[in-house]
C-alpha cells in the first residue's frame, strides 16, 4: 500500500485527509494532507501544492487557513506536505525551530548527515506529485504551488525552477532572498556547505533574474510582520522582478502580521489566482 | 484595567483578539476571544456568543471555525469564552477530559469544591456580557448565542432560559439531554448533587417543553459523529420541540463527524441565521 490514511473528514462536500507513506527521498515516513473537493467519478482536477512555514506539520494548513470552502467551490485539490523529515535522530535536528526538523527549506541537502534524508526539493517536485497523481483524482498538467514564509521561499524556488510542472505561483510573506538574510545564513551552510556558490539555486531573487516566469506572481505581505525587515525583505524580490521584467503583484497590507489570521484573510485571492491559471 | 490583551491580529479587515480578566463569578483569571469586524467609530454591532465543547480554550473557535470572513462581511462581533475556570487545584479537576477543567457544562455548581468557581452559567449570562458591552462596540439589545457539543448544550440552555437577552440560538452537534446521557450522568451529580430534581434546569429538552423560544432554532448534526447515538441524541430534542410547538431546523448531514471540519462547513449558515434575527 503506497499510502496509509491517518484521518479523513467530510468538509465542504469534499474530504480532508491526512496520510502517511514511506518516502524514498526522505528516507522514512512522511505525512501530508490532501483536500479533495466534491467531484464526479473520472474527473481529473487541478491541484495546488501548499508549502508551510517553519515548524508546521501537514495539518496546520487545513486547520488554520480556511481554504476548503472556496477550493470546494472552484474544484481545486489542495496538498500540503510536511516541512521536513521527522524523527531523524540527527544531532542538532530538534534543537532549533529554524533549522533541522520542521525547517527543511525545501532543498536537497548535500552536507552530512542532512544529505541522507533532507531531500525536500526532490520530494516536493517529484516523489510527492507522482504519488498524488497515482492516488488522487488530479490532472498532472494543471498544478500550481504556493506557500508561507519558508514555504513561500519553497514555492517561489520550486515554481521558478520547474516551469514545465507549475503553471501558477503565489506566496504569503515569503523568504525571497535566503542568501541574504539570517535564516538562510544559518541554514544554507549547514545543508549545502560553506561555499556560497551552492546557495543561489535556492534563492528566488537569483532565480527570477535568471529566467522569469510566464505569468504573474502573487505575493501578500503584512506590514506588521515581525520578520519583515530582517528576514523577508520583499523589496529585494520586487527589485529583482523589475530587473527581469517579471510580472509581480506584491500587495502590502497595513496592520497584518505573519500568522494564519493574515493567511485566512487573503487565502481566497490566492485560490482564485491559481484557479484562473489552472482553468479551475 | 478590567481586561488585558494577550494577542491581537488583523483578520478580514477587523481584529481578532484574546483577552484575560479577573472574573468574580469564576474566582480567578479567565480568558476569552473576541472578533470585531470593520466598523465606524460609534457603531454598536450585534454580538454572537460562541460556547465551545469539552476541553477547548477560547482560541479554538477563532483558529478553526473559519467564522471571521463572513462575520466581517455581516458586521457581527464574535465572542468565545473558555469552557471552565482553569488552574483551580481542585482534586480531580484535571483527571478527566469530560469533567472538571475544560468541562464546566455552563452551569452554576452547587457542590463543593466546584461551587466556589464553576459558575459558568452566571459568567456567560451576566459577567461576561457586561464586560463585553463595556469594552467592545456591541449593541446589548442584539445578542445571539451558539455553540458546539457541550457548548451547544450551553447555548440551548442559556438561550432558552434568557429569552430577553438572546434573540437567536443555534448549535452544532449539541448535547440536548444531559439528564439522559453518560456525559451528563457523570457531570451533573458532581456539580449539582445527587438529587435529579436539580438537573432539569440545565437540560434543553426539559426547558423547551416548559417554554418555547420565539424563533426557529437551528441545529446541524453530522451522522458520522461518534457521539451521536450515546451522548447527543438529537431525536430527543426533535421530539421535545414537536411537543412544544417549537420551530426547529434540525439538519442531519451524512458523512460529517464531530470536529471543526464539520463546523467550518456549516458556519456560514449559522452566522446568516443569527444575522437575520439580529438585523445584521
Amino acid at each position: 500500500m503506497p499510502i496509509e490514511l491517518e484521518q479523513l473528514h467530510h468538509c465542504h462536500g469534499g474530504r480532508q485527509g491526512v496520510y502517511r507513506h514511506r518516502s524514498g527521498e526522505c528516507g522514512g515516513e512522511m505525512q501530508f494532507s490532501v483536500y479533495v473537493p466534491p467531484h464526479e467519478v473520472g474527473d481529473r482536477l487541478p491541484v495546488l501544492y501548499y508549502l508551510s512555514g517553519l515548524t508546521c506539520g501537514p495539518d496546520v494548513f487545513p486547520i488554520k487557513a480556511g481554504a476548503q470552502r472556496l477550493a470546494s467551490e472552484l474544484g481545486l485539490v489542495l496538498v500540503a506536505p510536511d516541512t521536513s523529515p521527522r524523527n531523524t535522530g540527527y544531532e542538532g535536528a530538534t534543537d532549533d525551530w529554524d533549522f533541522g526538523e520542521g525547517a527543511g527549506f525545501y532543498l536537497d541537502a548535500t552536507e552530512a548527515p542532512w544529505s541522507e534524508r533532507f531531500r525536500m526539493y526532490s520530494y516536493v517536485t517529484r516523489e510527492l506529485p507522482a504519488l498524488i497523481e497515482e492516488e488522487f483524482p488530479v490532472d498532472p498538467g494543471r498544478c500550481g504551488i504556493f506557500g508561507h514564509s519558508m514555504g513561500g521561499h519553497g514555492a517561489l524556488v520550486i515554481g521558478l525552477r520547474n516551469r514545465d510542472r507549475y503553471r501558477s505561483i503565489s506566496a504569503f510573506a515569503p523568504i525571497v532572498a535566503p542568501t541574504q538574510v539570517p535564516w538562510g545564513h544559518k541554514a544554507l551552510p549547514r545543508y549545502l556547505g560553506d561555499d556560497p556558490d551552492a546557495w543561489p539555486r535556492y534563492d528566488a531573487c537569483n532565480l527570477v533574474r535568471q529566467h522569469p516566469f510566464d505569468g504573474t506572481l502573487l505575493i501578500d505581505q503584512g506590514l506588521e510582520d515581525p520578520f519583515l525587515a530582517e528576514q523577508l525583505k520583499p523589496e529585494l524580490f520586487e527589485a529583482a522582478c523589475a530587473e527581469a521584467n517579471q510580472a509581480l503583484q506584491l500587495r502590502r497590507h497595513a496592520g497584518y502580521d505573519h500568522g494564519y489570521f493574515f493567511i485566512q484573510t487573503f487565502i481566497d485571492d490566492h485560490l482564485r489566482h491559481h484557479a484562473a491559471a489552472l482553468g479551475a
